[in-house]
């Protein structure tokens, strides 16, 4: 047991339990499917019981599969994977079990037309912004909006190499998400600001389905000009 | 001359003139001096005609000095380059220079406050449909927003080691705008989607500007996982 910095909440520091709503999801899988083969205990969380637990089986590594509710009690930090379409009702009546949490979100509120990605013009001003909305004894931690499902789920490839823009308003919890990612070969966890600027990364991801379009790739960013 | 594809407005491929609005200021500086080492022709624009020819003189390699409409008028493609503040007010005035004029705008909505920088809210959605709006006569594309002003005036670095996210609705213009990137050593123009996608590239400076201050660097932007 890691003894709690000044300031933070009960659960924040312990040995994780990493819950991912969303999980029978590609996104999801593909999350839990790393950070179980990174060594982190996971617990993958679904509308659907019986669904989560028979996708876990077929991960392995331990992965464990539960309802939503019971994933969110389980949990030190939860990864929300699920559609933009189903967010705002899922952490709404999670908001008892997420009280303490670190919740990790990585939905992307975009549209979709002929003309390709678009973001989503959303009240709170972005996903991680409604989720701390909603969610006011939790620390919301905006991270993994980049990652190519597709990718995470390809067991050829070793390695994931891309950066990982983590934003939040409280420093434990971004240092504690950014760790998370860096425990993932080729992965790393980069601080990129508060939980206000979440928009234009969850946003950016509309440009990055462009590029994977034009280019026929799965393209992910990494930063240039620095020692990280 | 290269004849121009259909649907080409007259101005678009011929022998490039590079102008730069606000090509005094250090953004602007920053994108002629290594345009015209890359042997683009390139004219400084300025509400001060004198100062923008002292600036020019200093960054020599035939780089000339005007006032904003005289750099407009000779310009094939301008970059626009000043502080979002003038971004309204210069386009409105220089809307008849600009006519079949490729318009390259980095221009970044923010505001900044005791917790840094933050996107600001652009009734068109971002400073490039607001250019698109004010010029319906021009082609807006929007390009090179993250590139370090520092570093592209540092004359220890050969190479500008980014990609350049480029943003609009007219293919030829941007594969000109993604030639002028690739036309500087190190730097690549990647498409990434149409216009109104720029509001995601344009706030993500505000996340950069985050990342810079917490890791003390000039961070720019790489893609993984393609072949660009």
């Amino acid at each position: 047991v890691i003894l709690a910095e000044p300031g933070c909440t009960g659960r924040i520091n312990r040995v994780q339990t990493i819950g991912v709503f969303g999980g029978t999801g590609q996104q999801g899988r593909g999350l839990a499917a790393r950070l179980s083969a990174a060594g982190q205990r996971v617990v993958l969380g679904s509308r659907d019981a019986a669904r989560a637990v028979a996708v876990a089986e077929r991960l392995g590594r331990g992965v464990r599969g539960a309802d939503n509710a019971q994933c969110a009690r389980e949990a030190d930090v939860v990864i929300v994977a699920v559609p933009w379409a189903g967010h705002q009702e899922l952490l709404t009546a999670l908001r008892p079990e997420l009280v303490g949490v670190i919740v990790v979100n990585c939905v992307n509120p975009l549209g979709f037309d002929d003309r390709g990605a678009y973001g989503l013009s959303v009240p709170e001003g972005s996903a991680c912004e409604q989720a701390a909305r909603l969610l006011p004894d939790s620390v919301v931690v905006g991270a993994f909006h980049h990652v190519s499902a597709e990718l995470l789920l390809d067991a050829s490839q070793s390695t994931v190499d891309i950066d990982v823009f983590v934003v939040g308003d409280d420093r434990a919890a971004t240092d504690q998400v950014q760790a998370l990612a860096d425990s993932i070969p080729g992965m790393r966890g980069i601080y990129a600001g508060r939980l206000r600027t979440a928009r234009h990364i969850e946003g950016l991801t509309a440009n990055l389905i462009a590029i994977n379009r034009r280019y026929t790739t799965r393209s992910g960013l990494r930063l240039t000009g620095g020692q990280w």
